[in-house]
């Protein structure tokens, strides 16, 4: 081995071993995360607040040391096509974000969020906006700082963007949206001319939580989910987070008298860990490990929430084994009554309980709202009456309260500004890859029939999971689908399903 | 306000910061070792073992940066007697010892154990020594050299145990053993002549796990022990692990079939959690807050498991509320009956289920083998031959099997050498500490009786537990009782109690 080499080894051993002890202090603040939303005691809020700022901190000092820059530069003509050529762009990229932001603003963010997030619990919990509104107002200021420090060419809401979907633009995003309102508003409008049959009534009911639980886990045992590598816990906001790719763990909020939070949800999440347990564990403690975008980590949990969990050919298998588990509540209900219930279309006030087709709309007046909150253009204490008046505007309703209305999101009090765009591309993206998935391997939509998921997961592990953020989102897509991002499978996806469900 | 102060103020205030993002490490750290020990699925062990390694290497490195060192060398001579002052005294005790191990050797000591413990939990499931020895050839020779790096005068044994009680030495702790050894061996000889007759069997029936875990809650809430500061998770073996004085657990095991170990450990644990939710919060993110030493510590878990919660006094109130949590198994039992049960002295294999008599035997072998080990007379391979060999000459048994043997205490796999004597400093301490709160309260054996700890509470608050660990062990048992370490009123309480116990 001539010495040129021995010396590129160096430094890409130097920078693993930088980047890993970043990655240790990132999976320990997201321990700490998890135990604040799922199990730590009311005391121990400010203690948390102040060690996690600590953690964030020294993770940021730790990555933007110039040392990490010299190794970045050094090893900076490596192919980007090759593994640790794909880690040091991706490296440099954090890298260059980072660096913009200074270690004081990040611990501020971090110590606001810390603060924030039981005040919103708590705003919540009584419906009261106030005690939520003082800990926006100091959050907003901080992330229009961090826009200014990251710098855009547009506008200071790509700055944000970037952080959750590298690549994607406000400009870019309008368009998309555009194309659904397109599609969508007029559907919306034709269901709702023919008025609430109230066909999703069956799923209210007296469900036992442990026997949902059960019914829960035996499903996403199913789908794949390795219990060794995970665990479920119960939240508020229901979550999933990881600490490397064998340890990825789900969270789940149980309604006793209403089948579907749990259900979904837990489907949903654990799409998202099947995403993080398939990484290729070589990339544990790098730049590489985890999910590419929030956009296309959302493409996987709405295609096991959605295209696998709310089809017909899932329920043909499950639905004689859930009416077992529920055998009084389920007892008058027909198979295609319950696959009708669960696919109801009907305009409401909360996102995470929303249908399909109306989804996109909670979406599109968030991601408004908050550029007007980052660009300033809507103040904190305008917020209620504006939310309320885009849901007026967009889906025809008043939220009952702010619990149900501006208050029902944890994301804002995350400092998530940038995030909630990254949902819509998820549905996009979730039928664009699912049809790729069938058309490569045509035995998808049989094995759903029979409760049997493995060709779906493997065909997903192959081309997207294990890859890890080893290619950028844009690159992932056009990889697996030969082209970008696309709005018309997802349309023609809606279109099909909900025009026959609903006669339109 | 001179410049002089100005310039001390600005000293102390970045020492303090230093010590503030030492102690969130260690906060965070402790969580992390919280979660691998109650809900981590197996697939994390290795992935957590990293980021413990690493977040250890990141404290010490801070810890120990020469800027420490030079802080303190500026602020020492603030006077210890105040507050300020014990906080420098407190924090250099702990660089000296700490700028004495190389970051490496912290390092590779944190990953083994890592990897130890859930070996140990492994090989003592399946009683195979063997899949624990080869850690603890590991963790061995890195104890000696922590030994030799720490330095000591007398024996390498005493550079380790400094580290949980500082200032003890091997010969002082000789003696102690020798003087107990005296009074207890031949107390033990005689109620063993009398042959065991079975009055701890009545502990045993089917006692459900979830009116077990209710009623250690009611009497811990009793105690004192406050929910909006802590929690209660299953575990294998219990401990009690703190965050800062306002998030401090505990852990408790649950047996169906047998009411002693969850009982008496709820106590146990919550008597060292009141102790640090009773630490000044002032002291928070400092090396102040926090009991003073492990044998301090172990005092006040003792205290409130043996002289409270295995009193006549206690199950004169609670008995009645007990029988009632079990009608079936306790139906016939009388009071007096189920209080001779409690305190049964019967030589026995686990240490954790031993009576106050025998306990401290337990401890001296370990004590004795640890030493060895330690010294290297002893080899890993022998080391279940001797703790038999020991069990037969102390207590007269063999130990059915090595998981119940020498694999049942975890804290070998935890690189915890030194740290057993102090069970027994805690013991003796308990009755020391005691005796002057019942000499300054004398309403403390009444109100017991009437379920009302506050007395007691109020009283180890303003004499113990707020001032952390301001003092040194030997100054706060001084402060305390007048005097040093005393073997005489814990020996005078065994024999006054279980000599009418046993009618001696």
């Amino acid at each position: 081995m001539d010495r040129m080499t021995e010396t590129k080894r160096d430094t890409l051993e130097g920078l693993r071993k930088r980047l890993a002890t970043v990655a240790d202090l990132g999976s320990a603040n997201a321990l700490l995360a998890w135990d604040q939303q799922v199990y730590m005691p009311k005391g121990g809020v400010e203690g948390r607040a102040e060690g996690m700022a600590t953690l964030s901190r020294l993770a940021h000092e730790h990555f933007v040391d110039p040392e990490t820059g010299r190794l970045l530069d050094a090893a900076r003509d490596l192919d980007p096509e090759t593994e640790d050529g794909a880690l040091v762009r991706r490296a440099r990229r954090d890298y260059e974000r980072s660096t913009r932001l200074p270690s004081r603003l990040v611990e501020e963010m971090t110590r606001a969020e810390s603060l924030a997030e039981p005040a919103w619990v708590e705003a919540r919990a009584s419906s009261d906006f106030s005690l939520f509104a003082p800990h926006l107002e100091k959050i907003l200021p901080l992330q229009r700082e961090a826009a200014e420090a990251l710098g855009y060419e547009d506008h200071p809401y790509d700055a944000l963007l970037d952080g959750y979907e590298p690549g994607a633009k406000k400009a870019r995003l309008e368009a998309m949206f555009e194309e659904l309102k397109k599609g969508i508003v007029p559907m919306i409008r034709r269901i709702s001319e023919r008025g609430d049959d109230g066909r999703a009534a069956v799923l209210r009911g007296d469900f036992d939580e442990a026997a949902q639980e059960k019914f829960g886990e035996e499903v996403v045992t199913a789908f794949g989910y390795d219990w060794d590598r995970g665990r479920q816990d119960r939240t508020v906001h229901p979550f999933c987070i990881n600490f490397g790719p064998n340890d990825v763990r789900i969270t789940t909020r149980f309604d006793p008298e209403w089948l579907s939070p749990a259900l979904f949800g837990t489907m949903h999440e654990t799409g998202h860990a099947l995403y993080e347990q398939g990484v290729d564990p070589r990339y544990a403690r790098t730049p590489l490990s985890g999910g590419t975008s929030m956009g296309v980590h959302e493409s996987q949990s709405r295609m096991w929430e959605n295209l696998v969990g709310r089809s017909r050919g899932f329920w043909s298998h499950y639905y004689p084994k859930l009416q077992g588990t529920f055998p009084e509540p389920l007892r008058d209900v027909e198979p295609e009554q319950f696959y009708r219930a669960i696919n109801a279309v009907s305009p409401s006030e909360i996102r995470v309980e929303a249908d399909e087709v109306t989804y996109n709309l909670h979406i599109l007046l968030r991601f408004e709202l908050e550029v007007a909150l980052i660009e300033g253009s809507l103040a904190v204490a305008d917020l209620p009456e504006a939310w309320n008046a885009k849901m007026e505007e967009y889906l025809g309703i008043t939220p009952g309260s702010y619990a149900t209305g501006v208050l029902q999101d944890v994301h804002w009090s995350s400092g998530l500004f940038g995030y909630f765009p990254t949902y819509t591309i998820g549905n996009v993206l979730s039928v664009q890859f699912f049809e790729e998935a069938v058309k490569a391997r045509p035995e998808i939509p049989e094995g759903i029939q029979r409760g049997e998921f493995s060709a779906l997961l493997s065909w997903l592990r192959e081309n997207i999971h294990r890859h890890g953020s080893r290619y950028l989102p844009d690159e992932i897509v056009e990889r697996v689908t030969g082209r970008p991002l696309d709005t018309a499978p997802y349309l023609r996806y809606l279109e099909t399903k909900f025009g026959e469900l609903y006669e339109l």
